[in-house]
């Protein structure tokens, strides 16, 4: 059985202390295993970035872009051996997986722009014959740990502007599904990224605690559950790291009487369904405004996921795969089970299906809940499954306030034709994200990626403008040059 | 004996449980009292912030803003006024608080720019027919803490921003010294600004505990000693807001060999007696590099220091006042015995210096130690006092490595004539803020101010650019609009 | 009869050789005389510019910007005093002038910026050890040539910015209504700008050539008629200055059927006739998208401006004053007869109102057309009167190829509720300011103004920040220090 | 004898009723003709590219970068094919040619940002409910003129931002050496731009004056003469149209006497000679401050220059080769000579080299002129030839006057250790590209290139950030809603 290990130092590294195995979700079966390192693994990977950091950071930015612009074009080239690496250890199917990849490789395109993105703010004369200027330096070492879901993209978000920026990396991926994120940071040294400038180490809380507490790591990037995300924010500041913690969420649609019912349902079944509903950006909730709304919704919903398919990832003809793991699906389960339980109505019930071939993979169906109530625990926490659950209210306001109430504040979206509607929505609505008429609203990588309330703890989103400004510190610079002999005082003597 | 008490949703108030004195540091003596707010008191004063928000959110930024110009027109009318509270309870000598009154008044007029300053990124077509802007939109209620030193600057540092951007404020000033602060939030009131939106409460750290802890407030400002700013920055991002936290400094200047003496010798004086020193970017050590500019530094700062005045706020002649308090002027007596101790050499002693009809007053003089090693406590430590240490290396490197080691890396400064020496110099100094041939290196109000290392808690610095992004939070809408009857698909009959 | 003179250098001056009388427009008389300057005195004024140029532009912008500062406040504070002086020669009622006043005064808040808008872009690194940046620094002496129309606001769209930026300036202000220019100009100067920054002089052709031609004169703003923005924009260029010139406009508002009527009518009625339509962002055209949204516009625009009274400057009640002279008045009248002779209806008609009491002024009233069609003269041209023309048409495809046709593209405006029809509307027209549902979409003073097509002949835009970079020219550095001898190679004898 | 022709909609063409020999310099011989353009070819482009414009304007922008991306990566991968073409007709050595390319690919990275570059200014409430927002649009047709000297990199200056921004584009480059051009545009179709998007024509004045003309096209960049930049700039602007024209230079290096000289030395070399001075960036004046510096400067570089070899473009061990044509080889010979008879030292005389077995190409070889004073004509026109004069002044004003007094403000440099004197030197020096320390102080991509005076005739430099500007224009939309029956009023019956 293959185990995965470690790249540190721009070298393959297995270390076999201790090891967990890696699940193909679609079949079940452990078919791979992954090194979990240990402290002193750890600290090399930190040691290397260390030593990597001072020549990286004296390379010119536009030097540093070259290294992404040919990553972007390596990873376009090896697109399909990456997708087939997630499809393995995640159960993405090909289509969802390349989505994720180019999401990810838009990451690295901004990274190419780092000398524009790095520009400093100059001041001729803040006084009499006095300049300031600020520059953006690197930190210095830095770390991401990233989650399972978005294993090729998530570290994606994180290290090329880091590195771009001049800092050095230590990535710990999702133990989990681990390859994808191995092969990618190879592809990165192909394009020609020195020894110890990213390195990658496999692991458990051990290794998230030692990047948390050395003194070394100046910054850490979180993507995962919000409990997590909080404890990784705490423990980062209490050791003077500053963080960028991205946790979970609960995103809502409104759907308002004048919709396009055709194009909102349309929307709504990527959004709900795609990925198995395992996206912190998945549109979880459908807040139906006014009773007509609803039935047609609800209506329109229930006819558009008959012919969805749940299946193994190898087949591109499915429309989502399994869900991570067998206690993942159990949970998926029980939050069908208890909203059933409390009340709601399972108007397309995707527990147990059948997945002829894949009988023992983590499969979850479409599932579709109506008359769902905010006292239920199925809407209270996030559920990470294929589970749309529609709740029914009077008004738009009533709908804002179900959104504004919620304690996440990840993403959100209006279905609307009336620019009133949606301009009030945008702006009063208390989540980070907003989409009008797109259930998605993902930011693209110019603009920044970051909920609200406890979807997110730091000051600084993920990716675009903002990293920049998490990924550098700022140096100010004033500079005064007292009268000079050369220019005035002496005089040259020419042959007269 | 007057008592200064809090001013919450526009109205003067004493809240008389607790007081404590306020002194007079020119004479010694109390002169007035100053109420320490209960539990209730501050989270009255949070309410009245909370309830104003709104309103206050949603008017325009140009309209914020007019306030702003008002209020700047005030402080210039009120100027004299203004000083003369600050000479009272803080002892600066009057050319010294109108020095720090116009660095606040910049921030104000940084403020005036808000409209231009929030504007977001707008993308069209970041797909075909979808667009996707960010705002920046006000976080709701914040918090600013703020120190002795700068007893109206740094208020103005952190509201008029946070205002601006359209958040509301409770302001803690210290106790030490309230009543500029609250004079100038009168002002403040005076030019416009509604009841509720700035509200100022006087106390201790039950204030400061229940700012911290209350859910209503959203992020919190500090400027203070290292050991505060860290227990700050530590609570306040455990309850969920974010913070900045600016700390203490241990600010060196190097000299270098080809350095304009008579002018660095000029610089160092008001660097680092000015305001007696306590300032966080006071100029508290200076570095020679090479004996030869060592001695020539030594000898003419000495000569140098001869005529400086210590005395009375009142006296205008004076070239700086009294420390803060009489423990603060045992302590910085403390620090030059034992560098005296460690077997530095005071060359010019302020201990006990005398002060002709104030000699209750907490006056320490101008002092020059030489000789002074990494290793010795009044090194280790900042002074905050009057107090100049002279450190002899041998090349300039090494003086960079005394810098880059110290665990405060607020302020630095070099002396030289040399491009090269300079440009080496900022760019591999590890501090936030870098001075050539400018001793006191504060940006102007539109950069923005921070240190490094253990100097500064957070991500964004203070004021300028990074106070926009600090007190405002990003939101990210991607907008596309379904196919519309209106403008396609509709016939409208016409006479024929 | 008072003589308008120069204000040169600091001075009031009267150049006698020839003057111009100068009426006022509400009862026709003319009560005062405006010096028409020689070469030799628009000259000197340029001289004088010239003279002062070096200061000014060394004098840091923070400092330039506190006279804009107190320049604000003056401008509140003779608020009344400057509309009267408006309302005298140009005609226009209290309220109105005040708008424009507002205006202006906005220009002067977003000069207060200049120090953050002056910031230029610092690259560190742009090879190894090589700096780069870039500045933005003053032209030189600069010159506004501007329009009766907005005698007070369109030179505050100039020499505010352009003076912050560092540069000085001559305005030539409309011979028809000089006076206001020149108080507000002599306010500047009691606000602390040193003579000969801003120099007025008054005067025909001679004096505009003069400036077009004088190798001194680094830049050329102007706003007018376009025939005479094409000519300023030509002999500007051939003689080696920039040059930004704004010309003529004909603005069209298209109404969709599912529009707010009550509302779109209320914002017509100020947008048409507000300041007898001299504007050049007067909505002059209205487009209705089906008959039934034509019948309805017709209708309640009839009804609702039965009620407007046209009349004298002096009383506040009225809803517009006076055109600007009798040939206007003439012109007006006349394209009024040739729509109708042309075969559109005049629905309420204008020409030759009674306005009791002051007979001989120039009045023109509101006047409603209805089926205009593109051929017509008075489509085709701009009248500059308070007539609204509203043309039928059965699509929005039509009414935005209409106005796409027209040879200007100054404003426009779409009254919709749908947000597809907007959004298609602002990104496919081709006009420079797009409303929506806001008939006079004047950008705010933190934006820029300017056209399309025959609208405006330049790059850049006026006021807001383009004028920044109108007003200044790119510098940019590249700094590399080759090795030192005062950092690296030299050993300083330290005793041993 | 192969014919290069025109690229037109995608297919290479070849219009044969005019053609003009291309010349081998190396070896003096035509090897090739270029096909003039006819009025009509001219026209088939314009209308090609008028034709695409619709659907890549429509194209986001990130989509159009990803065209960039492949293309910058196909320039890698030919960049030998191109430098030999380049060679051919142009006559430069391998690496010199190489070095023009990395600056031309440089320009399409920046392209690639465009989704970054493009984004617009947000404001949210510049009222109360209304929102503006400015969207920099792209032109049209827009087109550019090249010049002979940088074949290949300055046609990547314009187009890649240009098309990057939504444009479409005719290019006419120079018809003396028009195969790297037409080649590199090719490669750019096979990175996947559609047809139409890009045309190339080849031509004299003929076809130059129908882009001039056409109304079709919005905007001209030229670069070349300053006579030819001139009456371009003039033409296209009486055109309606948008023009930045570059045109010549002389530029000055100050050498200081306390610069080191031996770096100095080693710089003038490759900045004087480099290309044979056939750069508008070459440093074609030398001013020594102070006689000591001028011989120690004059020494120095006679013997530097003593190895440099001139030679065919085909033998990569030359240092430069030929220059442009047998007229332009006379021309510069001319200027050595009339230096001479002016009397002016000619140190090293490069007229009439010896370049074995290529007799008949057009070489010149390097030149060194001592005591060359203002009023000589070889000082006073461009040579565009492996010349370097020397100016010997007794002071840096001296120097300074010398530049700021000649017609045309390029580039230029000064040599010295000192920062005060680079720090006035760089403010006040009346010339757009600065350079301390550095001899050709060429921009980097991500900031714009353009000189000052009759260097350069328009308001926006080229590349960089100007270029965005220029090749976009703003437009301004402002926005509110009215209130919505959708959102408020409506009651949507809830089955009770």
């Amino acid at each position: 059985m293959k185990t995965i290990g470690h790249l540190i130092n721009g070298a393959m590294r297995t270390d076999a202390e201790r090891t967990q195995d890696v699940f193909n979700p679609s079949t079940g079966a452990a078919e791979k295993q992954v090194a979990l390192a240990s402290v002193a693994t750890v600290e090399e990977a930190i040691a290397a970035a260390q030593a990597a950091f001072p020549a990286w950071r004296d390379t010119p930015p536009a030097k540093r872009a070259q290294v992404m612009y040919r990553f972007k074009q390596l990873l376009h080239d090896n697109a399909d051996r990456i997708c087939e690496l997630i499809g393995e250890e995640h159960g993405k199917i090909h289509h969802d997986a390349l989505g994720e990849l180019t999401r990810g490789i838009e990451n690295v395109e901004y990274a190419c722009g780092a000398p524009e993105l790095l520009k400093g703010e100059h001041s001729r004369n803040v006084g009499p014959g006095i300049d300031s200027w600020s520059e953006f330096q690197p930190l210095g070492v830095v770390a991401g740990i990233t989650p399972f879901n978005f294993p090729a993209m998530v570290p994606l978000w994180m290290y090329p502007m880091a590195i771009a920026c001049g800092n050095t990396f230590v990535l710990k991926p999702s133990e989990r599904d681990p390859t994808s994120a191995m092969f990618i940071a190879e592809l990165l040294h192909e394009a020609g990224l020195p020894a110890g400038v990213l390195n990658v180490v496999n692991g458990d809380k051990q290794a998230v605690d030692t990047l948390l507490t050395d003194d070394r790591i100046k910054a850490v990037s979180f993507v995962g559950s919000t409990p997590i995300a909080e404890y990784i924010y705490g423990v980062a500041n209490a050791n003077g790291k500053r963080c960028q913690a991205l946790g979970g969420a609960k995103n809502h649609a409104i759907v308002m009487p004048d919709a396009d019912m055709d194009n909102a349902v349309n929307q709504l079944l990527g959004a709900a369904f795609g990925s198995s509903g395992e996206r912190c950006m998945a549109l979880s909730v459908a807040v139906a405004v006014g009773d007509e709304a609803a039935e047609a919704l609800v209506g329109k919903l229930t006819e558009a996921m008959a012919p969805l398919k749940v299946g193994a990832f190898s087949n591109s003809e499915n429309d989502f795969g399994p869900v991570i793991t067998r206690a993942h699906q159990d949970k998926v389960n029980g939050y069908i089970s208890s909203a059933e339980a409390d009340g709601a109505t399972v108007v397309v019930d995707g527990r147990n299906p059948q997945v002829s071939g894949f009988e023992d993979g983590f499969y979850v169906g479409a599932t579709l809940i109506d008359n769902v109530k905010p006292e239920m625990q199925s809407y209270q926490e996030e559920i990470f499954g294929p589970v749309l659950q529609v709740m029914r209210v009077n008004s738009m306001e009533e709908a804002m306030q179900l959104i504004n109430d919620h304690e996440y504040g990840n993403g959100t979206c209006i279905f609307t034709r009336d620019g009133e509607a949606a301009r009030y929505f945008s702006d009063h609505i208390q989540v980070g994200m907003v989409g009008i008429n797109v259930p998605l609203p993902v930011p693209v990588s110019y603009h920044s990626f970051g909920g609200w309330k406890r979807s997110l703890f730091g000051d600084l989103h993920a990716y675009g403008p903002d990293a920049v400004r998490f990924y550098t510190k700022r140096k100010t610079i004033t500079q005064r040059w007292p009268s000079s002999g050369v220019r005035e005082g002496v005089s040259f003597s020419f042959p007269s």
